[in-house]
């Protein structure tokens, strides 16, 4: 990846600063201003130096105050600037003047409201570009360092959200952030640090994840994915927390056309296509959910533990029917249940009353939970077992006293077990061994769907880690062309020939007696012939395409019918002569495969297989370039189709190692180019049987029309 | 449908008695003997009579005893039996004969402890057969009528969930039934009348949601399907619920190896195939759900308004991110936000500052929530619209009093309009405005997801009912058949015909002179030619089949050949004849239309399009038969492969018309003969273009061996 522009600042002095301003301050009761202050002071334990500026007041709350910032005697790390939206612009020019670090600006009414607002966010990028502060903000709600007892924020509900824990929280938007963080902290998971940058006219999403990546404190981290900016950034900031070992959660906004206008209102930003962003998360691993509790659910258990892929779960119940939806649904999930081992039975079975059968679901009736020695014992030799991985304790109900001691049950067993026990506490009705589980760091989850959806994704994340390539970088967006250039089939099947793509043997003919003796040329078996024009692009619709011509005459037959029925729409001109092809033998298996520029996220290779599978039914795979052979061949393997090509009831196999090595040859080729090709489509590419190679039956190039491929 | 077994009893006398004896009252404490006691006296309050019986006591908590059902002076409505096992099936036998209508059975040890437990079980069916008394149970947790006051329960729970209200749950076990019934009432939603009948030795299911489809205080059927024993009697019931407009919401156990195994062990029922299943269900107008936190929120909507199909939605909030969120999910679940009257806009305008842009979502910032009038005015306003069927409002975070003040609006603004509102309370910090909204009926969901789900299946709800034919029966299940026999091609495509569904033109030779002769009088065009053989089921396999044959020499030389590769594999005896038929002129699709008999709820069509699309896709849909003209249009309809039908691409289209009428006339033959009818498979079915029908290309049909077909 060019790493122009993928520099990421050192963050630390913005999150704990040594010394801070605050611009706008104020003793109004309710007053941004006022409540910042007390936010800073009242509601947090930091040891720095707190300075505050107001343009009439000399004194506020007992402390003294500044008329502005030119007046500091020293440049603080940090100015927090709650003043009115015409007095911020200026207000940043100071701070930039005086050598302030970073700048949080709360103040609203600049991007998100429109053309006005957007001028001011250019004038404070200037101020950035030109004196080196870095602006968090306008419009947010502050910077939450829980874990550093640091309350940058105006919010009145910070006080109530101090828990501090493994989390990190990176968002644009105060909302879907403080959601999450009151949801992990009523279940007993604090957020270390909670950055929100709100119209990010510098700082961005990806910097705080960034920062997060490197924190010590910091196991997870949650984002909102409600417009990406900048991708090659976005991307770089994700694969540094990988490399880290810190998995992203994130809730994607922008799947529908609804979602797409309500974000781009609220944000400004470009959602970009669900499909290529789908891919491209979890390409770089991160775990896409769908709701503020499937982010709590996801980030807790991550926090919980590192994931290997190979999970396999117990489920450990006291009511039938909700052990069998438990083992149902892990399941449906594609999960994996575990085989207790003969002693986890045979101590099982000495806890129990005979009648009760011994397997998994762990079923250990209503009527022993209220033994509580029994539940601790038959909790403690399921989270033994040697073959479980992860225990799913499933409350469909509060029993009161009879949950309450099942709850300390299970703390107690937890503390003594290193495998994850993981409580459901299904019902509406919150009684007190939710809490205690809450206390005991067991994270109770809401109902048994969002704790199968959680355990699947720890599970593929696992996987997901298992097979990251650490020296792997995307190649990131080059800029789009302003022009472009089409090229003709012949050409661009040249360009494939290059690239080491293999295509039918061709010739162009210009007269129809050059037809005949390409036909003779080509071995005289049965041809293709297709109009060779750059302006036309459907060759099918104007007559320009004849299949199986098999003798001299008819291949000059159709040379002439071909110019004729195309003169029909067009100028002869366009005509630049008419490809002679052998036609492949059957049989073989039609893929189509693209490469295009993603605005976002650069370059992005699409695989699917023809006809019905690709456009009926979506089913195709996509990868970030640059492939390797691996992700390629994943890349096949993960269509539903890929039982066609591996040889379908019964069938031969095709050709998926030549398949494979296609992919990654267009890749490097378009790598290699990424400044020229903007789009790039072989439809179809013919595989054929296992060992007879693929061949490009029909292919698109676009590139750019300033810039000149090279090998 | 066969009414033989499809009978229901009125249950009247069982949920509200006029008599209760209890077998086994005892006053130790905590036993099951002295619960109930306690349930039905200081925790009912029914004005019935009450009478104790104990082998050797004379009195209990100041109640007279007598010692057994036999000594009683009036045969009691009801008899509970909390007997031990050993003595349960003596006892019911002195019920039985003492003329007792229902037992309640709590006593366990039976079908669910294996071969001894069931004999037990078929003792008490004896008793039921022969005596008329009716059994609800063995292993059951108890009736709970909580609208009636009336607790015939041991459980020490019953006390705590006794909020009565409008849903009926008919369950077999208790865990996944209390789950319900408790979160339910922690929203503020009661549940008029539990029936959890146990092992379902007689009474079942099905007879409780009969029962509460005719209770005028029930409006919603909550049910958990871990497996269906007489699927007739389950569709008789639904279609009863569905004509008294009571809708049915079912959680399925036994999606997955994992369920089906842990619902088998826990009920001893055939949990069926899921796929069958879900298409039944869906059917029947059952709102089939994944959860239980799903089925509290699709049964308390549904509680709340008839849904029409054609509900718009308006999404009010005070977080831009929550609202394009909740957006968002509108859009991907396929529903329809609502534009809002330009009234309601100016109303809007009216109560919000210029600077906040009004659309749908509403957002009215969180600056405006401390303003509780705002709130007010604004929710009114957005309930009154006249284009919004439905308003969504999503809480992301408890803000103390400033979301109690809101919550306190919602209330009131219900309570003026009939649109319903539906609060998302997303955080798991449960705050004060939370009671308030539960306290006022508003049931508030628990997740974004939730509620997007409900308001879909709401919708969806209402979507079947405005398609409902209430003179629509199931053909229901006829006995499998002990011996079967499955016809040749030539002769299944003569029954086709006779059903008047069409096939090529087809002549059966005899020898290869037949085979010229039978080129000749099919028109001399191409035809193929099949071995015909009752043994063989494979015809490729065995070299059994020869396309495109043209001329009487061909036709000669494959009538050989065919018989020689035959004969590689088979006794000569085998061939039958060879099937000669006029091959199809292209262009056609190849549909697959197949009808089986589901053990559970007898004869099932599923319909797809051939190859990819039904092998890699399953792309199939399913009916009950019979089917109507609407209705096979309708499984036409809902596959992606429609698309290619209807004229995919440009294309034109194939005769769906025809189509339709081929797969009403197949549900009528089978209907004519669901006795006969094993399984009936064309595949394929071309479908030709418009105006040209269809015609069976093949055809398998297995017949009962000792029945014969009529027309």
């Amino acid at each position: 990846m060019n790493n122009a522009g993928l520099e990421f600042q050192d963050l630390t002095r913005l999150v704990m600063p040594q010394s801070i301003v605050l611009v706008g301050a104020s003793d109004k009761p309710n007053s941004i201003g006022a409540r910042t202050l007390e936010n800073l002071t009242t509601y947090s334990d930091w040891g720095g130096q707190l300075t505050l500026v107001h343009p009439t007041r000399r004194e506020i709350a007992g402390r003294a105050c500044h008329a502005s910032v030119r007046d500091l005697d020293q440049a603080p790390d940090v100015a927090i600037v709650a003043v009115p939206a015409d007095a911020a612009v200026e207000t940043l020019r100071d701070c930039g003047a005086r050598g302030v670090r970073f700048a949080i600006v709360f103040t609203s009414g600049f991007g998100e409201m429109g053309e006005a607002g957007h001028a001011a966010e250019a004038q404070m990028r200037e101020i950035v570009a030109r004196t080196g502060m870095r602006i968090y903000g306008p419009n947010c709600p502050g910077l939450n360092n829980i874990n550093g007892k640091l309350g940058m924020s105006f919010s009145p509900a910070y006080r109530f959200d101090r828990m501090p824990g493994p989390i990190g929280v990176a968002t644009q938007g105060g909302g879907l952030g403080r959601a999450f963080m009151q949801s992990a902290m009523a279940r007993g998971v604090g957020t270390g640090l909670w950055c929100s940058g709100g119209n990010e006219v510098d700082l961005e999403v990806s910097d705080y994840i960034h920062c997060m990546a490197d924190a010590p404190d910091i196991r997870v981290i949650y984002t909102v994915l409600e417009g990406v900016r900048n991708g090659p950034r976005f991307m770089a900031a994700a694969m540094h927390a990988a490399r880290r070992g810190k998995p992203i959660v994130a809730i994607k906004v922008g799947k529908s056309d609804y979602g797409v206008k309500a974000a781009a209102s609220h944000t400004a930003a470009i959602t970009g296509s669900a499909e290529i962003n789908a891919a491209v998360y979890r390409e770089l691993g991160i775990v896409e959910v769908d709701d503020i509790d499937e982010a709590v659910d996801a980030a807790t258990l991550l926090a919980r533990g590192q994931p290997t892929g190979r999970e396999k779960i117990a489920v450990y119940c006291f009511s039938g029917g909700t052990g069998a939806l438990t083992s149902d649904r892990i399941g449906v999930a594609g999960l994996t249940m575990s085989e207790l081992a003969p002693a986890t039975v045979a101590e099982l079975k000495r806890w129990l009353p005979p009648y009760v059968p011994v397997g998994n679901p762990v079923d250990v009736t209503a009527e022993v939970l209220v033994r509580s020695d029994i539940t601790s014992g038959t909790l403690k030799a399921t989270a033994d077992d040697p073959n479980t991985d992860l225990v799913v304790l499933p409350i469909p109900v509060d029993y009161g006293q009879a949950t309450t001691l099942m709850a300390q049950s299970a703390v107690e067993v937890q503390a003594g077990v290193q495998t994850p026990i993981v409580p459901i506490w299904i019902s509406d009705r919150i009684g007190e061994g939710h809490g205690i589980m809450v206390q005991g760091g067991l994270a109770p989850m809401r109902s048994v769907r969002n704790a199968v959806t959680a355990i699947r994704r720890f599970t593929e994340h696992g996987r997901w880690r298992s097979t990251l390539d650490p020296a792997w970088r995307p190649l990131g967006a080059a800029r789009a062309a302003q022009e472009t250039t089409t090229f003709t089939e012949a050409a661009a099947k040249r360009v494939l020939q290059q690239a080491g793509v293999g295509t039918p043997q061709g010739i162009v003919a210009r007269t129809a007696e050059d037809a005949a003796h390409a036909w003779r040329r080509l071995g005289a078996g049965k041809v293709a012939m297709k109009v060779v024009s750059s302006r036309i692009t459907h060759k099918t619709d104007v007559g320009g395409v004849r299949l199986g011509i098999a003798s001299e005459a008819e291949a000059r037959a159709a040379f002439d019918g071909i110019c004729a029925r195309v003169c029909d729409a067009h100028h002869p001109s366009v005509i630049e002569g008419v490809l002679v092809e052998a036609m492949l033998d059957e049989p073989f298996v039609e893929a189509v495969v693209g490469i295009h520029r993603d605005a976002v996220f650069g370059h992005v290779c699409t695989f699917g297989l023809g006809g019905v599978g690709v456009e009926l039914f979506k089913d195709v795979s996509r990868r970030l370039l640059p492939l390797t052979p691996a992700s390629a061949r994943a890349m096949v393997q993960e269509t539903r189709c890929h039982a066609l090509l591996a040889g379908h009831r019964g069938q031969a196999g095709y050709d998926i190692d030549a398949l494979v090595q296609a992919l990654v040859r267009l890749s490097d080729f378009v790598a290699k180019n990424a400044g020229v090709v903007e789009e790039l489509e072989i439809n179809p590419l013919a595989v054929r049987p296992r060992g007879q190679g693929v061949a490009a039956l029909d292919a698109v190039l676009t590139c750019n029309a300033k810039e000149t491929l090279t090998w």
